[in-house]
């Protein structure tokens, strides 16, 4: 499990941050699902950006900016935000978070760390500007995304 | 005015950025206005993690992480998402977006370049780790958002 995956998997109890200064803004349930749903859909528009770029005329500038975008909130610990409890309520819209996010640890850990993995990759390539293996890494990133979906997100 | 401004205002108008790929990711406006949202409600996470380590126990990597995640935002070139007309219209929630966005330009270009440049100030004084020097730029950075809301954001 790399540095990203535990630092998920570790915020997921609010045992693991007690004493911290950041229990205080976790929030109530409804505030953490709303800042997930934020933070997903700030990503899905810099997803989308990249993939503008690598369909269609490449510009380097945005997606360095893209990919940094998701690079950062891949490592903003986002797992404090993920409180049990908090596979049910609404942020924005109903949550679609199955139960199984807080029970099945090794797949979490799994596809936490690709994820984090796949992102950091992500930048490093968009720096490097290569449209080619932009586009390569912009697969595996949506690899990533989809692995979660598909093992911890409901179906709408 | 500086880059960040320059690109946000350059952003604010479709023909800027005709014959790029970006116009095919820019959606409709109430797609706009979600991602404005979205990113704001990120940034606004953010803010409140600093927040909550100047005003209790400092924790450095919290600290640099939340930064990160403004500044790559506040990078982003989010003006892209500000077309005519997206002062009217429902995201997440209906935009309190003032039509003065779309007319006062010179205003824009400041309280946009101010954002920017604090945002990216943050993100360096959080790698340096000094606490009070951190809760100073924090100040600032707050400041540089309430500038915009002050012009820009209707009261709720």
């Amino acid at each position: 499990m790399n540095k990203i995956a535990k630092s998920l998997v570790a915020g997921l109890t609010l045992t693991a941050i007690a004493g911290t200064a950041l229990a205080q803004v976790i929030g109530k349930t409804e505030d953490q699902i709303r800042w997930r749903q934020s933070a997903y859909h700030t990503m899905a528009w810099s997803m989308g950006r990249i993939k503008a770029n690598v369909e269609g005329t490449y510009n380097k500038d945005q997606v360095v900016e893209a990919a940094n975008v998701i690079q950062a909130i891949a490592n903003s610990k986002m797992g404090y935000l993920y409180q049990p409890g908090s596979d049910k309520g609404k942020g924005w819209k109903e949550t679609r978070l199955k139960s199984a996010f807080f029970t099945d640890k090794e797949t979490l850990g799994k596809v936490a760390g690709n994820f984090g993995q796949q992102a950091n990759d992500m930048a490093k390539v968009a720096a490097g500007g290569d449209a080619a293996a932009v586009k390569a890494q912009f697969g595996k990133l949506g690899e990533a995304c989809k692995g979660c979906h598909d093992k911890f997100r409901e179906e709408e």
